[in-house]
């Protein structure tokens, strides 16, 4: 037999790695900040890989850029204006604008190499979306984007990479960050972060919803399980109003009034999934009292 | 630096391994019936590993076997007599001992080398129920059992290993399997079955449910994210009373009525987030209409 | 820390494999025979890679190419007409046209698409050998051409990839090959073909060696150390005049006096070193007394 | 099918990796200074590894240890009294003890913990060379046994681990501890050291010869491929007669003379294989100016 030989290999930790057959490989680049490449796995098909981490796959998307938005968008009327930092692959500004309410939605992102390459060989993600006339398209670091920034948004998405030491995104997590995001938020505006995984890094999920209800005055967490990250994935929201206590029946409702037809992962009794904390993760985070800081940042192990 | 070197690997498919650092090999014996280690792995703890694949660890195996026991006990109402096929390590007898209603606990095992060692070296999983004077012990083929059997059991519970191709396991998942099970089930009885990874094999999970409903006239299905499988994993019921939709207060009320105290992962919150199945999954499910036969059995994919 | 993770994994047996980083992809094809990767890794720089097997790398293909020629070179006088058969990369051809005795050198390989990717991406290799007048290309199975022929040849060189079984090229190592062989060369020629790995298999390189002799009545064989291959590689001879005998001086002055300079690989005292058996090998050669035919043919280890 | 799940990994370099199955583990043990493992391979049989480093398998080991020591005893003059430096699993020792003109035989070893699991699970290797009487075992680091030693030796062997960065060893191939040999060497003695990977690691190689080459005033260089190592292995030797101009003939009679027979690996023939450096390795060699200094050791890669 001809054993596969051809292989990414995924290190979570160390003492971890996780190997899957790269059947070809469409480009790669090395930007300013990063290594990108664009690869055929066998069992997700075309894979974005960063500096040796899955970003998304064309096979299952749609669970982690359906949970980033969707739960947050119902929870808040009619937003006009949205930031997005990161989601160079162009899936988070697609569920984005969706919703007509939007009128404006800038995109910020740190690294024109990436945001080079999802246009040219991502269309399963954007699906056009660079070129809707909503979108306004920033290539700057985010958080000098929000310092200088004099703009209300009604709704911010933080679509990064994970606070790795050494990285430049473990500042997008630290309370500080977050006081310039709350400074860039509407009276009504409502937020949502990736949070890293509750399975491989329950500590800086956490952590990071600690400190956002530390900024924001509350936070509430979802998970979802992402078969290409091989765990379940946090995901960390402020709204005024709340989120999960919305039921299944309402979340139907709302998909249905503001025409978010076609989903493929949330719905009402999706809802309940991924903010149903199953009870082990749950004490975890009732007992943290950490905050993410400039000072002491969180950071995922490696 | 020294790089970890001590490794096991698991195969989930011929494009697809996850490779977790040994810390140190407990104990290996080969059976009649397979190759069976006990580990430390560096991210679980003391880990079963049978024909190199994962069964439980100490870290993480309250998920699996609360997952697989609890849901269809609330459902039931004093069951007397319960039947464990497979279960090995103790861990599935430990949970359903936990019920005072029952009288006899039966549990058939095909391989006694796994029941010595885990007598001998597995006490955290069994924490010795074995000793339990409800415990009947039998070491004998499943389906041999139960074709020879008069006895009627309120609760059956089918812990086994995945129906891998030329597996002896692959028969116990089959319709001419579930007619066997039916036949040993009390009147107002129900059952439980591991039902493989929705995120591995849903296509095996999807067949499995499908079969039961095929043969008890319903099934219901609920999904628990094991990370040492790195997957969701699949449970499968059939109780005259329905699981699902029992609320958050119901089911907290039961294990306080029936006394169950101390449960890591299983809870009213945690009983939502097993059976609100994302709607991607949902889908699949709908559409199935094979069943596991005798003659065309499902298998997990190699 | 960023681990690598674009790996190349070799598999020398199903209990062995070796892996290597990548760096980056030059190109990918798919004959009709076989998968062909040309990819840069970080140990050997760029690397030809057919069905998961290194073939040759740039920093080392010189040790394989130099004593799969020179030895048998020394050994003959004036030779005009060559026989290369596979040889995909150029690398042979190069170093056959170093010898200004030759008028016509036939190279045959059964895959054109291995020929235009050396021919676009392999300067390296073949350093225009395509080019030269005395080299005529036939794109034809070496069985096949051999059935054919009426001319004769003075040297015939083996340069194929290992009989691995359901492979096409176990048949260019049997007695009825070398039969073939034998009805195409000259009185006075000469053959030299790769002999497999006298480290990850011994059996095939010693019946190799064994079903020459069978043949032709006599064989020498050599071995080198080849990094990217991270064993011994095996070389076996014919010819009318002895190989492995000459001595340090003659084969630097015969060297001298046919005009071949700049090899990195082979002269005098690396003649030695080819020829001088270790005694376990030896006593393993000695010891051969199986030949490969058509109906039971050596395969290596898979 | 079941593919093979138990794995020792030996790390080259960051870059290169080779998987060996492992069929069992026979003991463990962390010492104060290493991490000691006696595993079952499926290639190699039983196998010794330090600090995630294969020291020598059962079905090879007589290849590194007869080249550490027959070519050197072989150039001497009836020596009386030999130190070995290293050398845990007691088979330099027992090729060492072959000789009968030795009285004596010092045995220096850092770690007891070592020795006593050779002892008790390695007789394949020490074939009782422990208790033969002229043997005498010290525990106790090299580099103190020599400051304080006063007794001279006419043989001193150095069976070392490789000198890596942060590891105590690398100050045993420096031309401080060379000094050192030399205060403890006879007039008409020699020394041979294991010299690391011409394959792997040509730059240690070379530097470690260079550096004997400066302390003693000639230095002379074999090679032998050790298949559990996957490349050439170096040996360094200094004597005060020459070594590796001596022919096949003499070898093989001084061999018999001495009363040497069922070496495996070493006679007159390999005599040749091992001290004919291939080309490129000579060049490299012969370029080399370097030495090791504590001040400035060398280090083989990591």
């Amino acid at each position: 037999m001809i054993y596969r030989w051809h292989w990414f290999i995924e290190w979570q930790t160390p003492s971890e790695f996780h190997a899957h057959e790269i059947e070809r490989v469409y480009q790669e680049q090395k930007s300013k900040y990063q290594e990108v490449k664009l690869v055929e796995l066998t069992r997700f098909g075309k894979s974005l890989i960063i500096d040796g981490k899955i970003q998304s796959t064309v096979s299952d998307e749609f669970i982690y850029h359906e949970s980033l938005v969707h739960p947050l968008m119902l929870s808040l009327r009619d937003p006009e204006r949205a930031l997005i930092i990161g989601g160079g692959e162009g899936a988070t500004l697609r569920e984005v604008l969706r919703y007509n309410s939007f009128k404006e939605v800038v995109m910020v992102d740190i690294d024109d190499v990436v945001i080079e390459f999802a246009k040219k060989y991502m269309a399963q993600w954007h699906k056009g979306a660079f070129e809707d006339k909503r979108t306004k398209l920033v290539i700057e670091d985010g958080i000098e984007y929000l310092r200088k920034n004099k703009d209300e948004f009604d709704v911010i998405i933080l679509d990064l990479t994970d606070p790795m030491k050494d990285s430049p995104s473990y500042k997008l997590y630290t309370s500080t960050f977050y006081e310039l995001v709350k400074d860039s938020l509407s009276h009504n505006g409502g937020i949502s972060t990736q949070a890293t995984s509750p399975s491989f890094s329950i500590d800086s999920f956490s952590v990071i919803s600690n400190t956002i209800r530390h900024v924001f005055g509350k936070s509430e967490v979802g998970v979802s399980f992402v078969p290409a990250f091989d765990g379940l994935w946090g995901f960390a929201f402020y709204s005024p109003n709340s989120i999960s206590p919305m039921s299944q029946e309402r979340v139907d409702r709302l998909l249905e009034e503001k025409g978010i037809n076609g989903l493929q992962y949330y719905d009402g009794t999706t809802h309940y999934s991924m903010f149903s904390i199953p009870k082990y993760i749950r004490k975890y985070l009732e007992n943290e009292n950490r905050i993410s800081t400039d000072d002491n940042p969180i950071y995922v192990p490696a």
